[in-house]
């Protein structure tokens, strides 16, 4: 799952937020992790991995995330799109550090 | 496409060299767009979007593109990740600006 952002600013606890919800990710069925990042413009990309669609579907339906999502549209973001995607190949150069 | 990767540090020439592969995809068949963001910690996560497979394999083999590659494992790059994703739908949350 890709999840493109702009937040707010200022834009109030949402550093605390974002930390807690990638600990509750951890805990769900299907979660197999999550790549992150931030830019100055306040553009952010957090992708996401999960072992299947259904695995998904029930981490948008845990009661904590989804209040986490009420307020981030309340409060937290002008804008985000989250894009549903399916793996076909992947590959890589180096090795990632603690990972 | 998404694209995860860490910059050495320094990477000299990354910015520049960035920029023109931005400006050299937008120029190719099949480029729909992209999202792009790198954090403190200098992981960087960049998401092009492209109407067909056949269209990110030509992307990969422009020339120019090419040597962007090799230079980026050479100088740039502590690691890199890539993985072909199909959008499988998506939704969003207001209204991203200039787009």
């Amino acid at each position: 799952m890709i999840f493109t952002s702009e937040l707010r600013a200022p834009a109030h606890g949402y550093e605390t937020a974002a930390d807690g919800m990638a600990e509750l990710a951890r805990q769900q069925p299907g979660f197999l992790g999550f790549d992150s990042a931030r830019g100055d413009d306040r553009v952010g990309i957090t992708v996401s991995y999960w072992s299947s669609l259904e695995s998904i579907r029930r981490w948008k339906d845990v009661l904590e995330h989804r209040e986490a999502q009420a307020k981030g549209r309340e409060q937290w973001y002008s804008w985000y799109r989250v894009r549903i995607v399916e793996v076909q190949r992947e590959y890589s150069f180096g090795q990632e550090a603690g990972r």
